[in-house]
């Protein structure tokens, strides 16, 4: 009957152990973004076709499911040899977050914090921790220019982030962060031409991989000037100073005033809310690829881990392409699928196990039997357990072992006598 | 440039006031069904197209979405001729349930009781109350024949529903209990033959909307016997005895023997669990329009409104198809959207609305001041308060006014003096 019993290609089960966990922190998430004041949204998991192949998405678009028109639209568009899809699903969340603000601004409130938890969809070949349906999860503030948008979005992501792994031995985290105006001012400054900048930073962002030396010979392969890339390198070699401020002595021809003060401001009241298992660091190193982002940036790191678990940054010019009005903008996403793959490995999905009592009724129970069965497992659950009746099976041993696999603890058989 | 700022036809945008609704009444589902043991997974969105149209859908089949194929695949479709889409949007969470389960039955305990909440997508014309994208919410539980699934899972949604509507003036509610095999019996016995029972039970679901009268005169149009017909209408007159085996006293030939002490059984331990505002009776004129259910199937009316927010039942034969074993299955499905809609419509989303502390820091201030703002936001914080940091505007009047209907109650403005 042609029946298929595996998932869609790249796209997953998830079984009751692994769903627990994924809705035990979705739920930390939630609350701890909730004290902070986002308020959460939801927009549909498809957007009109036109709306995706924007030009927005970068590289994304390449990659969309596209949905196919129905009845008489579908057999025109064959026809005609018209585009066959008349919506896609997305591919992430900023997109819809753009047309929300666009449909929705009037009513809400400005500075609007928006907190949204949803799947995304990419045909991606699919790999280890890469798949084609995962979730995001995005906090934006949307009509705040100030660095009080930063301090919020970063205090409540390590806030949330400290909640998360306090449970784990996986616990300190580093919050590298860095303006992409002080990256732009350091090139100019070092004598790099203006319409090298995009291609520097793409060899830059490799800094963690190839090193500095390894930037350096691939900055002179680009034939930019050696003297230029002997300049713009040698900072990374050398400590940072105490303030961001500092750093930039020199840099005023090409940094707009204030740039580094503000990044000062945000370190500074950052580090007095953060516990003790997470630091903040300035990174003049720091890059981020997305091309959207305008000024600060940011990314969050476990000390354990080389790849970043949270990124972020402003993006002032993006709203405005779909809301027709200039709109400031600075969002923070959190790599959910990277946080539960990382505690699933270290064993920590065990932490959010459910427990609870199984009743085993063995068959043909009287009715009496069933109301004093139901009775105390109403009385149990009043008090807050997690209490199943399932008829006792003949392989009682058998299931008992898999109930406790299920993370059941008391197991009680019921007899007849 | 084309952008389009509605969401999709048929499709909703979730402002946060509906949002929190939503979420909290999602998070009292998930608490009440954890507490009876039901155990929540999650399948894909997108379903393999051949499981999608294999004629278990019914006709939702008609109303799927499709998702076209890509790159070379898509190129040679279109070559020949073939079919464009090689999955499909799920149109309900049953299907991909019985897939699920032919996947992952051998690590799953026997028997499994499952909780879904997710959408689903039908491309049905959109009208009040039905829209193109919606939450399904259903507890199954797969491998257990025994009555217990029955009480359980009724037990448990009537308990989740006297907590969702024990904060509104809404909140009395009747499950209504039936049998398929009662059902064909009465229409057996009475003298109408096995092949019109389809079309009898379709217009016997009528009972609602056309009285008694009604289906006896539509039973007549169908060309039945008017004797039989008469015998058949007769009972649904009359007052319903006490037992459901005295009701059935006399359908024994064409009746399992035990079919109405089982009934019996789950009327006396679900009624022992309810709270004051739910009642549970047999209903002997209860339907159901799913042409899978093999037993018990039962219905939850709000006492005020005359449809159902939620309904379900045995189906036995319906795991076995795709997995190629005999498993009894019985479920219960909530109507999620409906439930929404009649608590938005009666006012009742600001009993879950969020509060909270809106502190908005004037521009200018120094670090100090900063430092001192978010002290005390981190310390309302840790008293469970939800605090946000803003901007003052320079239009406060109408800051304020907006951030108090988002449901912020202690607004506090911070000069810089």
């Amino acid at each position: 009957m042609g029946f298929v019993k595996t998932p869609v290609k790249g796209m997953n089960d998830f079984l009751p152990r692994e769903m627990a966990l994924r809705q035990k922190v979705l739920a930390m998430i939630r609350e701890k973004y909730a004290s902070f004041g986002f308020r959460e949204i939801e927009t549909p998991c498809m957007e009109h076709i036109e709306n995706l192949t924007g030009k927005q998405g970068g590289e994304n678009e390449k990659l969309i499911f596209k949905v196919l028109k129905r009845g008489a639209a579908l057999s025109r568009a064959l026809e005609k040899g018209d585009e066959l899809a008349d919506s896609g699903m997305r591919y992430d969340l900023t997109l819809p977050l753009s047309r929300f603000y666009a449909a929705n601004s009037a009513v809400l409130p400005a500075p609007f914090k928006a907190l949204q938890i949803g799947n995304v969809w990419r045909a991606d070949q699919p790999q280890k921790g890469r798949f084609r349906q995962f979730t995001q999860c995005d906090i934006d503030i949307l009509g705040d220019g100030s660095v009080l948008a930063e301090i919020e979005l970063i205090g409540a992501t390590a806030g949330m982030l400290e909640t998360i792994f306090s449970k784990t031995d996986l616990s300190s985290f580093t919050v590298h962060v860095n303006d992409r105006r002080i990256l732009r001012a350091m090139a100019l400054c070092a004598g790099l031409p203006e319409e090298s900048l995009e291609e520097v930073f793409i060899i830059l962002d490799k800094l963690d991989k190839i090193g500095v030396e390894g930037v350096r010979s691939e900055l002179c392969e680009m034939g930019l000037s050696a003297e230029a890339v002997e300049r713009y390198t040698a900072v990374f070699d050398k400590p940072i100073p105490a303030t961001v401020a500092e750093f930039c002595t020199g840099l005023e021809e090409h940094l707009p005033a204030g740039v580094a003060q503000g990044l000062d401001t945000i370190l500074f009241c950052t580090a007095k809310s953060l516990g003790e298992t997470a630091r903040i660091v300035f990174d003049p190193t720091l890059v981020r690829g997305m091309g959207y982002y305008t000024g600060t940036i940011f990314e969050v790191k476990l000390d354990e881990y080389n790849f970043s678990i949270a990124g972020g940054g402003r993006y002032d010019e993006m709203i405005g392409k779909f809301a027709g009005q200039n709109t400031p903008a600075c969002g923070f996403s959190i790599g959910f699928e990277r946080i539960i793959t990382i505690l699933k490995e270290h064993g920590k999905d065990e932490l959010f196990a459910d427990g609870g009592v199984a009743m085993l009724v063995e068959g043909g129970a009287s009715e009496e039997k069933l109301e004093e069965v139901f009775a105390t497992a109403a009385a149990l659950r009043a008090e807050g357990k997690c209490v199943t009746v399932l008829p006792l099976k003949k392989n009682a041993k058998f299931q008992i072992d898999r109930l406790m696999e299920d993370g059941f603890t008391d197991i009680r058989r019921i007899y007849n006598k």
